[in-house]
């Protein structure tokens, strides 16, 4: 039950949301074990002005920013994590998302803290 | 101070954003006791494509997808939790909104954590 | 690394957001202690219905809501806390946000829970 949110400028999301999906889901299944089916993704298209950030932090060359924030439950090891966050890089890359321009931050809650469909 | 962030099909949002968010607020009331008054709710309709999910995940028959997400002080034990999960999908389905279209992910952080007006 | 996350009625938005995106980011600076190219910021603007709140919580007069959620690594103590949202809300007064108008929650991760531009 990762949530996945994807904050991302408007002209990405409309050329290639659901490739953007799909990778994401993909890199999930891969590094993660997930089941296939466990898909919840949210996308918010933003328009200029509402996503800013500096161009060189942690010194790479930034040129634009898409966020995955993810939720998930805290079961993940360190090299997992890292697993992950580079299997989504990977995947983002072939659409023409640079690794530089990904913000990735994950937040940990428990199984009691889910309710999907049903108790 | 729990804050309470609703992503909807815009649909759903137009047609009944006023009656999901008094839900929500009063399975809050019921279920985790906090005070009438203390309502922060966010809400973000989405369009075509912004919303992903499987629509079989859980063993349930999803349509569609309404997300609640909450941030509450970690103070609320599992049995607390899951009646107010049961409290947001029995007051949202009068409304037409299939339990089995309802994911809610709690996270927690502590008392020291929010500023609301004042300190 | 933190993720500063604004919500707020689309005028305010459209009238302020570059002013409020740099007294964040300075509260931030001058609270928190974070570099000065540590900046990522995402803004989402609300029309009309989208933010629900009650006027009185927390005995203040609340006229309007403008949301400041921060992911951040779990590193300071409850008086830098409170110094950093004191911060915000001094350098947004000037703009014409209320104290009394503002809600910041935080969350808090790992280092290892952040991809910025590489591993």
């Amino acid at each position: 039950m990762p949530l996945i949110q994807v904050h991302l400028a408007r002209d990405t999301f409309d050329k290639h949301h659901a490739a953007i999906g799909d990778a994401i889901h993909d890199a999930q299944i891969a590094a993660l074990g997930i089941p296939a089916d466990d898909r919840f993704q949210i996308f918010t298209p933003h328009d200029a002005g509402e996503l800013k950030f500096d161009p060189a932090y942690n010194n790479v060359q930034r040129q634009n920013l898409l966020v995955v924030r993810v939720i998930a439950v805290h079961m993940y090891d360190v090299a997992t994590k890292r697993k992950f966050f580079q299997a989504v890089v990977d995947r983002l890359e072939p659409l023409g998302i640079r690794p530089e321009d990904v913000l990735i931050s994950l937040t940990e809650n428990g199984f009691e803290d889910w309710y999907a469909g049903k108790l």
